[in-house]
């Protein structure tokens, strides 16, 4: 197993090969084992139509900490992939920024199951709330 | 209830609305009355760490598509919000062009369920699968 | 708003009236603000081919449990249906008893979120995880 | 791979070792590749509190027809569990017998997701949707 600092930088250069991170100005904030923490700013790149942060970005950004989560948990050989996931909107994204947590909730071989929670810029108010299956995929 | 080129009308600035649409180069392509369907080319701007599209942006077109295909059902002074949603991610995204359709599958005054379907540019392979719940608010 | 010795009786009765709980052998262990907590013992009845306890006992109780937390929340005059769930079953249910806790995430006028889990007879090992949105309904 | 009438014999002897479908009274209908139904008549057994059939009802043999569809595409000597499940109930499940068609999405070594769909007993009434998420697993 990596210690966090090579943890951190593995999963950064990772993210740093998103396309999508860098599109939604989104930046990886920190990893520790089972949690990964990312951000996004508020944008009207990132709007619906009533000005709110789409579902979607919230969304993005919860996968991403959620599929990293699960990685900080595997041996060093293995990437992920997300096999599906579920999302609750609980209260319109009206925020400076939004902050997702993704934390695993259990760690298996071949699965994990991360919990996704996003909040608004003072991590106190639930935006959304995530449940994601994450699958080991060995790099090749 | 609006026709159909009236209601192409009325989601299409609902749409343009959308600053997250426009980010992800999305494009809204036919509006019926229960079905939408919205698509997106690939691009570099919007891959994970593989390179592929990443699942935030598949989510985001097809959320877009079953909001608006509930809308399509609803009288005049309605708009919608996305309570929740499931995703299963059954391909890698390797794409020219992601298709989204929305479909209602059971339309009521406060809520409606769709299906969500991410296709291909071919519109054979599917992708990805969502359910959605949303709901029915007044506006203004 | 009724108080907790008041709540528990009200839902006391209407579980009593749930044919399944009693089908089941389920039993109802606590109610408190946003919180309800219900058992089900091991029984050859309820069993999926392996021998372990069927997914769908779990779930049985788990939505009970969450709509019963959603009830709660509400005034004398509202009663729950659930809308929608989402479970993710993490260990095989090899256990004595299964115990149902479901606990009010976001509490709405319409909607409410509950956070489902699924223990052991120990409450330490976690079977299964739910996320249930519940409709308040008005009575007669 | 086995011929349909092997098919249902293997899945018949299964189902027969499920307690909890002869507690529910559920029948084994039909078995083809790729899809298969189970029913389950109504019964005050089964009821939540308004007398209708219970969620966890129509969850459970909606779950035992995916797992059971998803076992008609693979190898002798897999079995199934089910990793995850999704639920919208559409309607109230009023009817004199559900039927539950569990059907084959996508069929992968490892993973396989089916759509599960509960109808009455017209089988024109959708009461509840199911996505189910299936992990092979090897016996003995």
């Amino acid at each position: 197993m990596l210690n966090e600092n090579e943890m951190f930088e593995k999963i950064k250069q990772s993210f740093e090969r998103q396309g999508l991170m860098k599109t939604l100005n989104a930046k990886l904030i920190t990893v520790e084992a089972g949690i990964v923490k990312i951000s996004c700013e508020f944008s009207e790149n990132l709007t619906q139509q009533h000005g709110f942060v789409h579902a979607g970005v919230a969304t993005s950004i919860a996968d991403s900490a959620c599929g990293y989560a699960a990685l900080t948990m595997l041996a060093d050989h293995f990437d992920v992939l997300t096999i599906e996931f579920k999302v609750n909107f609980l209260k319109p994204a009206k925020a400076k920024k939004l902050i997702a947590v993704g934390k695993v909730l259990q760690s298996g071989k071949t699965l994990t199951v991360c919990d996704g929670f996003v909040y608004d810029e003072t991590e106190t108010k639930l935006i959304a709330k995530m449940t994601a299956t994450i699958m080991s995929i060995t790099i090749g």
